[in-house]
């Protein structure tokens, strides 16, 4: 057979390790999801069961890839940090990129029917991915920062927005226009004084996102069949320990769960780091 | 907010544009789908299911991207060939590669039904991704001859293994040991002696894998409602022409489907592209 | 000794292969090229010296690397071009492209003397270096269009400003006010009108640059000794043939020099391609 | 004109922007230095002048380039680091790169004569150049103890080889023989035997190499006329403080050199770091 005549076509694939010694963070964007949101009739602002799903899938891939040390997670996008020093897929960034939202996408859409029900799912979702590199801690907490920062001005900003659409009676364009030019102290205001809403009362899910993360003892691990809605409702952020861990286990595959935890918490201050220092120090 | 401290992060991002003026090739690769194909109980060595589910979410790719000229499948694997000039993205070639790895899996996952009935998915399952691109035409044929020889190759090779293993009765260890330096002619010869079979009488779906081209006279548009199973059994490769066409209609989207061909025949030699001239002539 | 310990940091260099089948293109550019002729008393708009001296420094380029098969100089810029299948230095493109700006600087020094005989070096000049791939034939010869128009827009512009300062008495300011908005035509009519001077009539050295190739007839090698200036002076634009060609020739090494020539003519227009064939199908 | 016609070839260069926040470091390497150094009669195993050349050049490459913090030479090799925020050239790489192997061919070239007075350059000599990122300083510190510790093992090497050819009339096959398979150990103990020689004795600028370094308090600056061979004497190991400051002035360029150290000390060890900790926390 004529293989090896052909074969040369493989010396123009690239090579993309990514640059060694520098945390490797993975972000899968939903694609068209004002689209996708809307033909599933998801709740607006914030959909529960939606949420839900989105760390439902990263969780997948956390448990998949073991040197992943964290996501964060909000509205249509995940982010997952693989610590500085993984070898996996010999630090192929397009490699690991894609196979993270490879498995990401796939959770979601597997994982649906348990979170959305009755409610079929319409046409197949999908995710963009990107790789970037952050060669020090501050510069990988600074972007945690900018993705739960990115959170909280879109989150208030969305919350105003739908309340004047579905509870003043404005239409999109008109809330647009009394929303243009506020700060965030005038959106607070707004809801506090039109809709009687304390913003800081709302969910911590909605506010802050999901971060997850690996339990530090690693060495207690119970195994726990998936139990799917009621595992997750219990991981919501109105809980009282905001925090809640879920097992994952499969028939076929012999691979033991490492506990995760999921929190709805600040990750911009320190204290989040200083309260959990193995993140950073993750070791194989 | 502080967000303009955090901001900065962003520069870290790669700009990863393609070079313009060359194909563009995306390839989505099983990941660990021999473990996968195991727990789903697919026939060995072919899985008509399998096969057109791949098919199927191929075609959903070139449904939503229209500068795919081609796509090329066989076993776990699809490629997808963008037309030299697209400017899909801007050609950020991370961009392009994941989304369409994402809707690749998102449409297995959504489509596994239609064709595994009452096989439920035991997990799910992910595909990894690369772009490579070529700079002549040559090269692109070459590339696709590559994989279409590859295709040959495993078959040839997974057709005597199993029939060793399920019709004569050895192990995988004994079927290997009887395979090892054995050339093409010697794998032929054992077929039509010891089980009686002509390989080239086996399906061309097996021997050839799949082509997705889109038809030449765009002009004609019909709209056809997705009819899962029937429309894909018609595209195997027993049917007398040898090619068959589907649509693709979703309710909620506008998207007006262009009619594509799935082929199982040929792309080595000269004769497809002299019969298909428009694919690597293709202008948006 | 603690070799071994420290060996890793190896492992942060970035593979940079240049795509097979491209055409690889290195550009040199003067650094801050302004200071350094108004330094050395460079006559304006072209100096004769100057621009012998950037070709002498090609040359040398040249017949190091075989397999540039074309490369064009005007202004502070001279551009290589390798050919397409070249395996130098496995196609690193820094590698290649670091060693040609190195050389062609190298050079450009020690061959000073030569031009500018009593006028000392001040200080040592340097020239920046890219490389950029083109996939087609076509895209190559565009990009040598791009260099030769930009050659002539410059070249005109330029003797225009000087004729107004140097002959007509402005400032600079005022000869770059004059000019502000003046098309081609324009600038042809003013020179015509004010100096008396067909622009058509200068040297092609100034108006179209300088292009060397490879002779074809690469069998008849002669090994000449440098002649330094005589040599060069035979290559200006006003000698019959407007074409010259120089060997090179150094005591202590056993390279034997390939004959090269160096034009001043039009390469936008297909006649140079017609006439000189081999140079896009230059095989090693 | 038809400019616009041809300049969409300028979307064919690649961005190569360094990854913020890291070390760049730049290495040019002699290119074929056997040769150039057997042409030119170097003094074997190691010339001073060619070394003090060497530094001459990378003084010219700090002196231009305000963000080298730090440079190290040895042998044929000379290695630069920028600042980890450096913003020069918008830190594209290929252009930093290009410009510092550019300027220190040049001035290798051009300060030639005033350390090999009457022996004329036969050739130019070309280096190649890299870049390469350290995320962290010790990543950083590691590289350039990588680069220390190649600078011993060689020149242990070396002088061992060149005694026995020199001194002992072995042919360079008979001494690669004897030293094959030695270690450190036994080439110092050979050296003390059999030439009556203690490696530690010999001059730190062979064992060490160079150090180039700007002294911390920038405040004072002295304009100093460069006069070549008489400070550079004084840069040798053999000084007491084993280090040694000169200026470089140029008539027409209003340039205010800011004071730099040549050093031959050991750089691996901490106290290097400890001894001059602005070197990593320099800012511009």
């Amino acid at each position: 057979m004529a293989k090896s005549k052909f074969e040369y076509v493989k010396q123009f694939e690239v090579e993309d390790k990514c640059l060694p010694n520098c945390w490797i963070v993975i972000r899968v964007d939903g694609k068209a999801f004002h689209r996708f949101t809307d033909s599933h009739h998801f709740v607006k602002p914030n959909d529960d069961r939606g949420l839900t799903l989105m760390t439902r899938a990263a969780q997948a891939v956390m448990e998949e890839y073991n040197d992943v040390v964290l996501a964060y997670g909000q509205s249509d996008e995940y982010t997952f940090v693989f610590r500085r020093n993984t070898n996996v897929f010999n630090r192929r960034g397009s490699k690991i990129m894609s196979n993270v939202v490879s498995l990401f996408t796939s959770s979601y859409v597997f994982h649906w029917g348990r979170y959305f029900n009755t409610q079929t799912m319409q046409y197949p979702p999908s995710f963009d991915g990107r790789w970037v590199l952050y060669p020090t801690d501050k510069n990988l907490k600074d972007y945690l920062s900018w993705r739960q920062a990115d959170c909280h001005i879109n989150n208030l900003y969305n919350t105003c927005f739908w309340k004047l659409v579905q509870e003043s009676g404005m239409t999109p364009a008109q809330a647009q226009e009394r929303l243009k030019g506020t700060l965030s102290s005038d959106k607070n205001e707004l809801l506090y004084t039109e809709f009687n809403l304390n913003y800081n009362h709302l969910p911590e899910l909605y506010r802050k996102g999901s971060v997850i993360i690996r339990k530090q003892d690693t060495d207690i691990i119970e195994k726990n069949h998936l139990d799917g809605n009621s595992s997750l409702s219990s991981s919501s952020s109105f809980s009282p320990r905001n925090s809640v861990s879920f097992g994952y286990h499969i028939e076929q595959t012999p691979r033991i769960s490492t506990k995760i935890d999921v929190l709805h918490c600040d990750i911009i201050g320190e204290k989040f780091w200083t309260d959990h220092p193995h993140i950073l120090s993750f070791k194989k």
